[in-house]
């Protein structure tokens, strides 16, 4: 199933994926408020993955790998590391092929996290809380179960499902001066790019990042790989690096990427959900935070932001103490 | 503008509510949710009232009863005595009409609704936290202004814009079994009852209110109206005793009042909240608590339950000590 890595999904690429998991996903609403629109002076479109699959855009990749694995690949199981959406989404979208997925999680993963993936099905092998661990505890998983590895992001079908809700969007809402998505690894931001790159080229693809996680802003204006070290954030969705797949979709297709600090997400997190009266977890809020920063201003413009998912701890919440 | 106390509206003042209101207020969305029928065995179909302007229902009979007055009344103003939803809905909806809301509110309101007040551009009378100080209060203030007194549900106006609700909920999904709507004063139920038995007639509807605060259930398993005496809940929308206006609608539309546990709102809200993404208030909990207590079967049924609202102080969640 792989392609070469150097490999940069088409248009009809993108389209074919998303007939490939139409069936399966769910076609998430656009939602407006008036009361933002009003703050910005603008016409705010927001594309609510929270109410995806699983909660969050990852069903889309992950449902669009394994769909197209065959039989003899699906009677090993699939396999990724992750402590976060991609588990879930993987182990999803592998229960709906009857596939097993592997799950490699660090033993600091939260509860709430374990639990979901081991509702949907998920087999769990924990390791150490670090990239090395995880990393070599997949293999050796690998190894033992020849299961298919689908990395959460750097993987040319995953880049492809996730390029399906900038396709939905535009779908819906035709003619936006702007896009917003945030960006951790850059599946999501590399598949926006290219649905807008192909879709809607004269709309402006505008990445945020958390100021404490600012890889991605680094290696885009520095146009050189800066990996992701230490990250502290809330958004923690945001904390890996980007991938040799779509860094450079990232640098070709990408109009800007702008940081946000973590007051600025608490608070946009809070305000979509009082006003919009909708879940979506920090990695969801960057992008609003960079309006309510006033990095960029959209008076009169046509925005859509991605609202990247809903998992949120609700023992845990950041404004309280 | 007044009916006769004992007047009953019928379907067509229903119909003709809800096209005066529909310019203003939003037509909500129905969700479903695939984990919520498998685990009832059946389909649940939520009407969001939380999504409605000001993110409660109460902006139905806000804005029915509002557009009904002549210019010489609106130069007056309105007014009401109410420290939850009805108090931000009059205000919003007297703003559409430019005219004043005048306020009564007790003391120990929590500042969210305070602040939610002024916003909509009410203007507020503080009072003693008793019924007597706020009827007594109001009462002084009508005379003041001459505004005209909008109750929050013993209103046959608010009647008809409240049964907008369920009326929305027909047109969407037709041939119910069930409806399932929460009491507290009863506007939001009786209009409900009163849609259900003129465009629904073999729906059955359901109400459900908090076991600590079961006024509506005693006056209906006994006939006779017993009032609300320090009712003790979380669901803070359903703490008010039925009106003469709603009572008797109640007891002729509604097939059976059912009570529920604090315990059981806390954990419907917190599985809404989790499986759905979607944030609504305790009193919206009330309904899909009795499923959880297993209090009637809805297996292979076709379920409408409304979602009063989502005003929730963040600051302060139930599951959180």
């Amino acid at each position: 199933m792989d392609k070469p890595v150097n490999a940069i999904p088409c248009a009809d690429e993108i389209t074919e994926a998303h007939h490939r998991i139409r069936p399966f996903i769910n076609r998430t609403p656009v939602l407006t408020s008036h009361s933002l629109n009003a703050c910005f002076g603008g016409e705010v479109y927001f594309k609510c993955e929270n109410f995806q699959k699983v909660g969050a855009f990852k069903a889309r990749g992950a449902t669009n790998a394994i769909m197209q694995l065959d039989d003899a690949l699906l009677s090993h199981g699939v396999a990724t590391h992750s402590s976060g959406n991609h588990a879930q989404a993987l182990s999803w979208a592998a229960s709906l092929r009857k596939t097993p997925a592997f799950i490699v999680m660090p033993l600091n993963s939260s509860t709430v996290k374990v639990q979901a993936v081991k509702e949907y099905g998920g087999k769990i092998t924990f390791c150490e809380p670090t990239l090395e661990a995880r990393e070599s505890t997949l293999k050796k998983l690998l190894e033992e179960t020849s299961a298919t590895e689908i990395h959460p992001y750097n993987n040319y079908h995953i880049i492809c499902g996730q390029a399906t809700t900038a396709l939905e969007l535009l779908e819906e809402i035709p003619a936006l001066d702007l896009v917003f998505a945030p960006v951790g690894g850059g599946g999501l931001l590399s598949g926006t790019a290219l649905s807008i790159h192909y879709f809607s080229p004269e709309t402006k693809v505008i990445a945020v990042e958390p100021e404490q996680a600012n890889d991605a802003y680094l290696s885009f204006i520095q146009r050189r790989f800066i990996p992701s070290v230490n990250p502290d954030t809330i958004a923690d969705g945001l904390r890996t690096s980007l991938g040799s797949l779509t860094y450079p979709i990232i640098l070709s297709h990408v109009h800007d990427i702008l940081t946000v600090s973590e007051k600025a997400i608490i608070y946009a997190m809070r305000v979509i959900w009082e006003r919009m009266k909708i879940l979506i977890e920090p990695s969801s809020a960057v992008p609003l935070a960079a309006l309510f920063e006033r990095k960029i201003d959209i008076k009169n413009k046509r925005t859509g932001i991605i609202l990247s998912g809903g998992n949120v701890d609700l023992d845990h919440l950041p404004w309280i103490k």
